[in-house]
């Protein structure tokens, strides 16, 4: 059978490790799949700069060369950013090429132009990398647990945040410092905004709910917040309390509406989901069928990556019929729902006060008035900033919880900005 | 598009739970595929008990009817048993209709046959059900990391046989008592000795194996040691050492031979998969791309099976071209067999001998004589069997350990039969 032809966009991380992929295991694909993969074209910015390219493949800096060749098979989208390769998408699938890409913040932003056009044109749309590097959690949703009613998906879907929330934890280090070492080490970007401040986490959200719910959850309606900042003293009271503290993207099904966000939040250290370290990802998804299944691997880097588009190529190798979306309908629904007010949840909430009799009765008449009931409570020593008072309450909906906070910052009770995380 | 019709053999706990996933997410599935899963018959050895079936299904006891009804796009098998499954197959593949089985003793047994006739006749044969339940295993071996070469995996695939440990770790139950107890709580079957012994995880292995490696580990020659009579005190001086015991399937890869072999294993508490409880399944992959990849779910029960015969029987239904094995070949190659006696591991020793002195220089000097070192080790208590000794090995061969030990018994040094299992 002839070989199956791609042309790649980008030739950074991904794309180096997908070439190195494709030489080591190039006779194991045959196997697999009865084709050789052949990489004919390399789109790059720079042309000048030495590469290790196999045989029979050529660099280029025009992307019309990838999309307009009649021989390329498959498009591979690894350039990052949203509206070049938006372009190069469009325009290999109006070719009748196949794509895969890992580029989640184009799909998740402003993808449905092109899951229509692909359907329209008969083509393959793959983005098995662009969540949650290696994990197959795509294929996952779109199949394996396709029978299912998703009730509830959590997942660490950031390497970078869950690095500096692991080292802080393990290494008592503050948030700064730990941020500087994944930098150094080549964990996180010289601009870690995407990464640290959640945003990469809200676009495979919405990508993961495309993919259980058939619905579409707008990225711009996502709450989000990051871990920029976070208190290594938050760190350590968790813990205290048996839990760790991690970046998590959420959703759950509450009466028929969407709850979802972007939280760092307090998760019990026996489940499986504290334990996951350093930069890999997790996700545990609960079906009404399957009940609990938990997926563990590595989020990111050149060889993991390039295994999930890989898998995605070999589909089109096997000639596998597209169904891009996993679902009949090319352009979810809007989901609806639940107004982030309204969520329910246990949190933590640790705030900052003056030594003087009487703060603790006024702080918990506050929670009172807004209905919050308080689980645990703790005071324990004292720094510049003030006494740390700790509560763990019971499940409160997020806005009693932010106005209690309110109620609290005006009373002038507080010496320094409150704190308040949620609790898986 | 019309309805995907199905003949379903077998009617127990995965059947019953089919029929119920079926009817509770009817809407959901043609929202996914664009086709109803629409139930005809459902062959069952008992046509008097009472059933609750979906309507337009009907019950036969004469397997004929599925097999030869034009109507019947796909069989379902889920009677268990070998000789008459095998022959339904047979002859549902040789009228042209595709498979969904759970049988993982017949595939692993002598399933070539079946696969080789599918192969020739254009048919699908799905085994999703027939390892871990509701895990994606064989999806995930067979596409989503198809293009790593896999170095190892490890599996806990009996969740019988990990509840009992679980129970016996965390209730400090003695095995007898924890086997009763999953008995009457219907985990473990009246005859628990496929679960028990080994074989059900061995039948799982191989046809992970053939997965993961495109080679046959014949059934008939994989090490298989069970669980059966573990002492509560081996699963409390584990625990000492910071181990928890663990029924583990394993294979992995030592210069292009397969080591291969299902044994009570000592696995670091850190480990995830050291976490696995009561009866959930895990498995641990590791590919030369994606690194290590985990999953962790319900490997038995009557919903989360149904839930992987679902997902196949979605494939059959969006069409997708069948490629059973996950290979070109249908009939995988024996695999060069690294022979079990050079098998390289650590192990943890048990002995049990008389309190006089110079035992502990006996069993050391035939440890050296054996070229085996030793890490650790633990002399506690007394018990009315002698005292225990344990030791944890450094790296050796399993011809030396068994030597070793057999030279121990020889000399008359215990009081006990000796113990001794590997070291993850």
């Amino acid at each position: 059978m002839k070989p199956l032809v791609i042309g790649m966009a980008g030739c950074g991380t991904v794309g180096s490790g997908l070439l190195r992929v494709l030489e080591e295991n190039r006779q194991w694909i045959v196997e697999r799949t009865g084709r050789a993969v052949q990489v004919k074209h390399v789109l790059v910015r720079d042309l000048s700069k030495p590469r290790d390219l196999p045989d029979g493949a050529s660099l280029t800096d025009d992307p019309a060369v990838l999309t307009d060749d009649p021989e390329v098979d498959v498009l591979v989208e690894l350039m990052g950013g949203i509206e070049k390769p938006r372009e190069l998408i469009r325009r290999a699938i109006e070719n009748g090429k196949h794509v895969v890409t890992a580029n989640k913040a184009l799909l998740a932003e402003d993808g449905f132009g092109l899951f229509r056009l692909a359907e329209e044109k008969g083509v393959g749309l793959y983005y098995e990398a662009s969540v949650a590097g290696g994990i197959p959690i795509v294929q996952t949703l779109k199949e394996s647990l396709a029978g299912n009613r998703i009730t509830s998906l959590v997942g660490i879907l950031n390497g970078t945040a869950n690095h500096i929330l692991s080292e802080m934890t393990s290494a008592g280090l503050d948030f700064e410092t730990a941020l500087a070492q994944a930098q150094e080490l080549g964990y996180a970007e010289a601009d870690p905004t995407l990464d640290i401040d959640g945003h990469d986490t809200a676009h495979k959200l919405v990508l993961l709910i495309r993919l259980a719910y058939g619905l579409e959850y707008p990225y711009a309606e996502m709450p989000v917040q990051g871990i920029r900042g976070i208190d290594r003293m938050d760190i350590e009271f968790a813990r205290e309390f048996g839990f760790r503290i991690k970046l998590l993207g959420q959703v759950r099904e509450v009466d028929g509406r969407l709850e979802a966000g972007v939280f760092p939040t307090l998760v019990r250290h026996t489940y499986l989901i504290a334990r996951v370290g350093g930069a890999y990802n997790a996700i545990r998804i609960e079906g009404n069928a399957v009940g609990p299944v938990f997926l563990h691997g590595q989020g990111a880097g050149s060889l993991p990556t390039a295994s999930s588009v890989l898998a995605d190529l070999m589909a089109v190798a096997r000639a596998t019929p597209p169904h891009n979306t996993g679902f009949q309908r090319q352009v979810p629904p809007k989901a609806s729902i639940l107004p982030p007010d309204d969520a329910v949840s246990a949190y933590y909430v640790r705030v900052m006060v003056p030594d003087h009799p009487g703060v603790l009765r006024d702080l918990a008449g506050a929670m009172a008035d807004h209905g919050i009931s308080i689980a645990q409570a703790i005071q324990k020593g004292q720094d510049k900033r003030g006494v740390p008072l700790v509560f763990m309450t019971h499940e409160a909906g997020a806005r009693a919880i932010s106005d209690a906070i309110e109620q609290i910052r005006q009373a002038g009770l507080l010496t320094a900005d409150p704190v308040c995380y949620r609790v898986l």
